[in-house]
Order: structure tokens, then C-alpha cells, then sequence
């Protein structure tokens, strides 16, 4: 029985897995603030799928810089600023986890369940945005743990300003954060609003749903010209929009390929598919990663 | 002896290579039209350097596709459509040869030549743009073949038209077909002369010099944040002009992170490297390639 854990940074979920890789139980909590609160929450969880027993392994995907020895860095909506997770969370379990950032272990979970694809990269478009790359079900960190970190990489110099000091960023564009300030109107669901709201004719809302299509869309094709992943799966928060942000991303892909055979026949549209509903990927990729045969290391 | 060849557009030239990936022999000759006269000048340059034996392993980079049995698609630059090179090479010089795609090839042979580096882009900046990947010695192609064709990323939705529809691509900024068609005065190097124009004054030299820096900055930073290697390592044509554009694409990687603590801890600027001049790396990732354990196969 392997064991995964996803903390986010409004909930704690985890799973039980089988031998063969079926998850066989769940729990969710919110997660607390700051490093005591998240192990705590960790613990319990852990404590609930396991129904007693010692996990065999156990695996969490959280946000941040990870170090190879489980040592978490800026993970900023935790109230993390460095922790050593590993250490914290075998005192409190017994097992000593492996730790994986989160985006990575949703690629691995997401690529588990897409078997057909060699490389899957996972697009979170959360408050944030990133990408995290699963290769063969590994995940590729890349040289310094950054491949995948496309939210500040820019596409338009004239684009709106981002709190990394660039303009036009991917994340600018269209993670959670930049489009609630810029709508700057109370909503639980900041860019659903949005959403509805250019549905309903506001020209604001029009040109942030439009610069959120056109971010989301510009990540996509920078994942597969850059790193030539089979398949680009939409997660997090924003990707609840589901069709409503699905098909403008595929028209505005299809429509940027229009004028290339090249283009054409990387079937960009086609690439870009929902997080597979059937488990939740994050906690689900961080048990298989415990399972693994060989321990996470930074580097390629 | 391993021997490599590099197929340029203007240019086939060949390398043996000792057993410790030495290289011992070079030679080079102007490449022909079509598909015939491309064989003629790869088994010539082959014989030259082979010193009349039959070479031990053979490999070739060539612009195109490259199917995993050696059938070169779309190398326009040398007048091939579709073609068996790797038969074709066969008949000819008695040994069949590995092909692979030219900038991969050279992206291999440079990592050769850096080998602190686990992972390297080479940017091929000549009259198209692309980059090839190696991590660990090895090519990576992605899931179509596609890893690193870069050239057609829109990083500038009002940027100049490229001739594959959009607007504001890689290619389109800095390219050295583009830059030639936007300076469009005679020229032997439009790059350079636009370059030297721009020294001088010239308004619309100093435009398109700015352009080529972009392009070139926006390939580096999204390479590091979507493949996060090491190095990238600039090739081709325009890195001929070899400080000239380095410094202005370092100046310019650096303060684009300048506001961020996250983008600046990425050391940018000290990641774009020139291309080792010591071999020339086309030819000899090629030879690499052809003495590997592996064969080379397409798929991620």
C-alpha cells in the first residue's frame, strides 16, 4: 500500500493506492497555515487512508523548491519559507516520504492515467501558472528544478504589467491572481466571473477572458514546440471552466497553425486535454513516485 | 574511428574521431543540389578523411525530419522533398549511417565539448531558428520530433509577420531569412551588415538589431524556464557575430529578471555560452551519435 498526499493551499487530500496503482481510499482536510499546521494536517490524513497500518510508502507533492533530501523552499501560500518537510513528517508518520513539488507529481499522476503518451506535461493554471513534465512517468526537473516554470515567460511587450516586472507574461495573462486584480470586483470564483460576465457583454470581462484564452494558449504552444510533449493537460483552479476555456484555446491554436504545414501537423489543438476525472492526479502521481524503484534527485 | 558529417546548406563537412572523441580528420566541401549531388558530397568528404578504410561507424546531421530509418522530409535547403539517405549513403560508402537532424546532432557535440553540463540547447540562429536538446549525451527529440523548433513562438502579437501566418514568431525577429527581407539591401551577411548599420546610426538597422536581440532573449529565457538546461549554446550564422549579440541578449536576460528574486536566482545571463570553437560540433555530435550504444530512435 503506497500512500500520496497533495497539499494545496486550500486543502490537504490523500490517497491509498494498490499494487496495481488503483486508489483504494481518500481524505481531504483544509490545510493550515504554516509548517506545523501543514504537517499536522499531513499526519491526519495520512493516518485516515492508512487506516492504522504503517504505509509502505509514502509520497507528498507540495508547492515550492523541493531538494532531493526533502527540504521545502518558498512554498509562499503555505506560510513555508524553508522547512525540512521529510524530517518533520517521518517524526509524525514513521516513514520517511518522498517529497515532490506538486505540478510535477500532478504530471506523473496525470501521465499514469494517459498511458499512451511518453511525456505529458501538466498546466497548472492556478493563482498562478506552471508546468510540470512527466517523461515516461519520471518527473524532469531539468537542470536547477525550473523546467516546466513557464508562468514568466513572456509573449506580448505590450501586454499587462507582472508582479515579476516583466509585461505580458503567461501568468499576467491568465493565472488567477493577475485576472482577479484586474477585474478587481468581488467574486469567490474570480475568472468564472470574469467568464460569465463577458458571456453577458461586459467589455472588461471580454478582454480578460481574452487575454486568459490567449496566455493558456500560448503556454500550450510553447510546451509542445519547446518540449515536444504528447499531450498538455489543464489543471488547477482555472481549468474548471472546463469547454468554456478548452475550445477558445483550441480554435486560437488551430488559427495560429492555420498558415503552416509544419504547425498543422503537430495537431497542437488536439493535444491540449482535461485533467482524466477519474483520480486526483497530484496525490495520486506522488504515491507512484514513492513507489518508484529509484529516489527523486534534482537534476536532469 | 567514428566518423560524422555535417549537411549544410552550403556546406557538407566531415570528421573522424578517435577513441576518445578526439577529432582527427576533417573535411569539407560545398554541399550540392538535390538529392543525388548531397550524396556525392557526403561519400567525397567521407573518403577524405576516412583515408581510403571503410569507416566503423558513420553518422550524419542533416536539416529535416528525419525518420528513425534514416528518411530525411522537408529539407528544403538542399533540395530534398522526401529521400532514403541512409540507403542511399549505404550504397555508397559501405556502411549504413545514423542520420539525424542537423541542429540535434550539433547540440550533442557541443554538450560533448561542455560536459559540466547535463543538458544543452543548441540555438541554431542561421536563416530559420531552432534548437536541438541533448541531456546526457543523448538527442531528445520529443514526442514528434519536435523538441526545440522554437522558431515559430510568437512572443509579439504586433511583432513583424512570419511566413508561417502569425505574427512576432522567433524566426520572424531574428531569423536570418526575416532580417535579410526586412533590410533588404544587398548584402554577403544581411545580419552583419544590419548590425554595423545600426553602429552607425541608421534608424531602421538599429529597429531591426533590437528585433534580433529580442528573438534571441526570448529563445534563451524560454528554453532555460520550459527544458530548464544547463547552457544554451549559440550556433549558426548570426552567432558569428559572437559579442555583438551576446552581450545585448545577456544585458537583456538580466533585466528581465531583474524583478523577480525567482527568475534572477536562474543566472540567465551566465547560461547563454557561445558555441565551443574547438571542433566543429555538427559534424562531431554526428560521429557521437553513430558510435552510441543505442541506435537512435524517434519518440521522447
Amino acid at each position: 500500500m503506497r500512500i500520496g498526499v497533495d497539499v494545496g493551499g486550500t486543502k490537504t487530500l490523500a490517497v491509498a493506492v494498490d499494487d496495481a496503482g488503483r486508489v483504494v481510499a481518500e481524505e481531504r482536510r483544509p490545510t493550515g497555515w504554516g509548517p506545523r499546521a501543514v504537517v499536522d494536517g499531513i499526519v491526519a490524513v495520512v493516518a485516515a487512508v492508512a487506516g492504522g497500518a504503517r504505509p509502505a510508502a509514502l509520497g507528498i507533492g507540495v508547492p515550492g523548491q523541493i531538494s532531493p533530501a526533502g527540504v521545502v523552499r518558498h512554498a509562499l501560500n503555505l506560510g513555508i519559507d524553508v522547512f525540512d518537510l521529510a524530517d518533520a513528517v517521518r517524526s509524525g508518520v514513521g516513514v520517511l516520504p518522498l517529497i515532490e513539488n506538486d505540478v510535477r507529481a500532478a504530471a506523473v499522476g496525470a501521465a499514469s492515467l494517459l498511458p499512451a503518451a511518453g511525456a505529458v506535461a501538466y498546466l497548472n493554471l492556478g493563482t498562478g501558472i506552471a508546468a510540470g513534465i512527466a517523461r515516461d512517468g519520471m518527473p524532469w526537473r531539468g537542470a536547477r528544478g525550473a523546467a516546466g516554470e513557464i508562468g514568466h515567460i513572456s509573449v506580448d511587450p505590450a501586454g499587462p504589467a507582472c508582479r515579476c516586472g516583466q509585461r505580458g507574461c503567461i501568468e499576467a495573462l491568465a493565472g488567477g491572481a493577475a485576472v482577479a486584480a484586474r477585474w478587481a470586483r468581488p467574486a469567490v470564483l474570480p475568472v468564472v466571473d470574469v467568464f460569465d460576465a463577458a458571456d453577458a457583454g461586459d467589455p472588461l470581462a471580454a478582454a480578460l477572458r481574452a487575454d486568459v484564452v490567449r496566455g493558456v494558449t500560448a503556454a500550450a504552444h510553447l510546451l509542445v514546440l519547446t518540449a515536444d510533449v504528447d499531450l498538455v493537460v489543464l489543471g488547477g483552479g482555472v481549468s474548471h471552466l472546463g469547454e468554456r476555456l478548452r475550445d477558445p484555446v483550441r480554435t486560437a491554436l488551430a488559427a495560429a497553425a492555420s498558415g503552416s504545414a509544419f504547425l498543422t501537423s503537430l495537431d497542437l489543438p488536439d493535444r491540449v486535454v482535461p485533467t482524466p476525472p477519474s483520480a486526483p492526479v497530484g496525490a495520486l502521481g506522488a504515491a507512484l513516485l514513492a513507489g518508484a524503484p529509484a529516489p527523486a534527485v534534482t537534476g536532469v
